[in-house]
């Protein structure tokens, strides 16, 4: 067989392995080394491949895709720095356990630290942040090595997508010719599949678990973002057999989409309300059960740390298990399954008055929040505009840094069917923009991206996605000139360097990106032209809607609710 | 002492060591974490400190700046993703030997691998990337700490600014509060300075090369781009000794401000004549010696190779010395220092008609490189253009891909004063636009940069830091609409999927980002406008020339001219 040969079986093995192996999407960005896989993938009728030239957005685009499907994502690129732009994706794929399967191109041995061009240490390249890393082995037609592919890469999805969810490595490397020759027809799989183990606690941690919650007369339950995929029925089911109060994020999108029967239980102003410390007192809890990641809030957390509850159980996949507070009691391995409905707690001992106390607090803080857009002009007035355009069955992907927090504060419980996504593994405002692109490219609904100045600026080559594919996307910037989360930190203050360090104001419009990247653009100046103006029909796929906002105005007027709530909530305990 | 005590005085510490330690220039993202030491830097008048809120670009700015005073530089940023950012830009500096001093701020050790937002693993972030990463103490005001700090930032700058240069890595904890008292006053030193090693050849070694290199009556010398730093004084003087034919790449900065005496010695156009197996057949050497890295031309590697010399001595600061072909037979570890002058080779048994064969070729060379503007509108005769626009005393930066391919084969042997830098670590096409414009940003001299349109694309982002500190810089990019070099590949024949994987045409032209930017713009579609518009006296500090150029043109204009220098070599020879 000659090289030629042997170099196309190998491609296609591979491709083949991946394509049995469950995987869809394939995010490729343009070099030399990596030839002969991209040409394997683009003439796979079973891939959908999406391309990006600059290596760092491509990774977040493909990261999009992973959580919009819950599936494994493949990235490719070529040797050199293309695979260290990858970082910072997999760096937030590993802590937002997010299935990635990275492909790196090298070259052949011969050519590693010899100074040949594009040619860097590539094995390991991303240390700990893959859950593993493979070298693999020229295309030599040695009769171990198509094996070798097809258990390598069956290894590779199942290790990235049993629990927690993470990304993987594979090092790839390629000797010239790079030339393939074209097949229509991938070959047939010796490896069926991998069966992947579900995280069900013990019975006897089953039981003890019980215990706990049915003895609890005051206790809460508090829901992050959840594990990719998590089927939220089980957790609607789960309340409705307890009746506690549940503190949901925004992330876990059990604001929207409500059960009517599990209304009463939902929490979503606990942020508010915790700000005052007559309440914290009020309903300091026994028992405290989380799901899912650490809540955004900084408050529910110091109230969790401060009042030490009897029981603080997290229910984490991960040994690792997330919990900042230091007060945690309990820590139980496992995923969402069945196991919480079969535990059979509708026999708990909560106190009604205990509800009671959350449900008017919230009620008290919703009122508040419902009518914060009659005065306020600020960018809190702006997303609750914002959630009320969206319409019913959309999605939105919000930044970190204050868009989430505004997302946090604005969005209330209710039945309307919408979705909040976020970069929430590592909270960079890096990538966001692809992230979101590459969401919305397999997302089957509308998509909407809300974010910051800075953040957009950050990823502004996600844009890039749109020559290459057809992106349908409205993003929405609050461009306040800076980074507008550090005015409420103690920073502050400092008045010589603040706005040198922290504001950073850039003095950046982006009419002209939308220009270049031919989207269709709505400069916003005033809520009053917002609403109408965004409820216009969509002229194009690619929309940017500009937002301008005043940092300091959006400092005061946030401060201003929560010191109404507070007053609210003393004036309705004396 | 209270908290706040401690941290300033552990922050004025980290100032004052890298003071020190001759560190000048501090490139600052913002972010919370490192607010701290970003107060520290900003009040310290010792240290010019630069600002860049995306720190891929950030990083590839102060690796600009190092590139050009050949002195470590600072970066600073927060903890999590933005760590990961600094990747590609460490990656390249570890392979282009440059020194940075990288600091990353991290949570204190309790917030680690908890689930706390924006923490992430960050020792040894980068693996064997950097030369050195240390994890520091928290401020504790324990008595060890201060002097760790000192000796540690010491030994940072030691192991950054040691042959070979490259990047360290300072993981550096901060527990909330993060505010410090300001200082005008940096803390005394104790620690004075570290003495680093020359890398000079034993006397053995030396006596070895001499004997190799005055027994030889054909050989040459190869010049790749050299340390940073190095004396050429010290190489022309042994040029002047030894009177060889040297091959200098243009990176090397020995083709400009050639001494009129050593002209005779240099060969420039060696990329060319050396795809003329006719020439190359005639000047086969018996010894090759190498200085600095490899060169870029493909050619000279392959001739080598193919040649086997009985010496193919490489001369390298690192045991890792850079060689691809195969064919190096003695490995001299050295910097470029006065032990060349030493050697004392005047009485060399050079062949003189060896030297004159070079010679013949590179004149013949020569004058079809002079002339190639004449019918050519291709991006290399807008090179050529450029390469005699560029003023006396200004320095040209030149992006990987096909535009220091251009340099080096457009850019002839001259007693002009100009220079040439690019980014050969990796040889990405990332991060150019940063790394150019940090550059200027301490370089005395006029900067240009030379790019394609891909990676202006990628690194768009670098201008960003034109809205944080005044830019100054002309950049020309070639807009071919795609990935040229590519071209030139085989790759090139595979129409179905060339353009997709390839080409990858963004149909995007950049007068607006010009615009968002405000720099003076210029469009040049034809050469006949290019020439007097692009020496119009300069309206702004920072302008675009963007060239319209065509793929399929350029790939026939180079090739067109590599031929009619193979067939004036053939007809020279017979």
């Amino acid at each position: 067989m000659n090289d030629r040969q042997i170099l196309t079986d190998y491609v296609y093995k591979m491709v083949a392995s991946l394509v049995q192996g469950g995987v869809e999407h394939v995010v490729v960005s343009p070099g030399s080394r990596s030839t002969p896989l991209a040409y394997a993938f683009a003439s796979t009728k079973e891939l959908t491949m999406y391309r990006q030239v600059d290596e760092r957005s491509a990774a977040f685009f493909a990261l999009g895709i992973a959580k919009a499907t819950a599936k494994p994502v493949v990235l490719l690129c070529t040797s050199g720095t293309a695979a260290a732009n990858y970082f910072p994706a997999i760096v937030e794929a590993s802590y937002a356990r997010v299935p990635l399967i990275v492909i790196t191109a090298d070259r052949p041995h011969e050519l590693r630290e010899v100074g040949a061009p594009q040619a860097i240490n590539q094995p390991n390249l991303y240390g700990e942040h893959v859950k593993w890393s493979v070298d693999f082995p020229l295309a030599d037609g040695a009769a171990p090595t198509l094996p070798f592919i097809e258990r390598h890469i069956a290894r590779a999805v199942a290790i990235a997508t049993s629990a927690p969810f993470g990304p993987v490595h594979l090092n790839v490397p390629f000797r010239e010719p790079l030339l393939i020759d074209f097949s229509d027809e991938l070959p047939k799989a010796t490896f069926k599949h991998s069966s992947i183990a579900e995280l069900t606690p013990s019975v006897e941690t089953k039981r003890e678990l019980r215990d706990i919650l049915c003895a609890t007369k005051r206790g809460f339950i508090v829901i992050g973002e959840l594990p990719l995929g998590t089927d939220l029925t089980i957790i609607w089911d789960f309340v409705r057999q307890l009746k506690w109060p549940i503190l949901v994020e925004s992330l876990s999108n059990m604001r929207t989409s409500v059960p009517e029967d599990c209304m009463p239980y939902v929490i979503a102003t606990y942020d508010a309300i915790m700000k005052s410390d007559d309440f914290t007192a009020l309903v300091k809890p026994e028992t405290v059960l989380r799901l899912g990641a650490q809540p955004i809030s900084k408050f529910i957390m110091q109230f969790i740390t401060k009042s030490q509850p009897n029981a603080y159980i997290v229910v984490d996949e991960n040994p690792m298990f997330r919990d900042a507070t230091g007060a945690s009691t309990h820590f139980i391995q496992a995923t969402i399954g069945e196991w919480l409905s079969e535990l059979d707690v509708r026999d708990n001992m909560l106190e009604a008055e205990y509800l009671a106390e959350w449900q008017d607090a919230d009620d008290l803080a919703l009122e508040y929040i419902e009518h914060y857009t009659d005065g306020a002009i600020d960018e809190g007035a702006m997303v609750s505009l914002l959630l009320e355009c969206i319409p019913e069955g959309s999605d939105i992907f919000v930044s970190s840094s204050m868009p989430i927090r505004d997302i946090d504060t604005f969005l209330i419980k209710t039945t309307k069917d919408i979705r909040v996504f976020a970069n929430r593994g590592a909270n960079g405002i890096d990538g966001v923009v692809s992230t979101a692109m590459g969401f919305s490219q397999v997302n089957k609904r509308e998509t909407y991206l809300l974010i910051g100045d800075l953040a957009f600026l950050h990823d502004i080559n996600g844009l890039i996605a749109s020559r290459y594919q057809e992106c349908n996307i409205t993003i929405i910037v609050m461009n306040n000139d800076g980074g507008g989360i550090f005015s409420y930190l103690p920073q502050a203050t400092v008045q010589e360097h603040y706005e040198n360090l922290f504001g950073t104001p850039t003095a950046l419009e982006f009419r002209d990106i939308a220009h270049m990247y031919g989207m269709e653009y709505l400069r916003v100046d005033e809520i009053t032209e917002f609403f109408p103006k965004f409820m216009m029909a969509k002229q194009r796929p690619l929309r940017l809607v500009e937002i301008f906002t005043d940092r300091e105005e959006n400092v005061f007027a946030h401060r201003a609710l929560w010191q109404r709530i507070n007053s609210g909530l003393k004036a309705w305990q004396s």
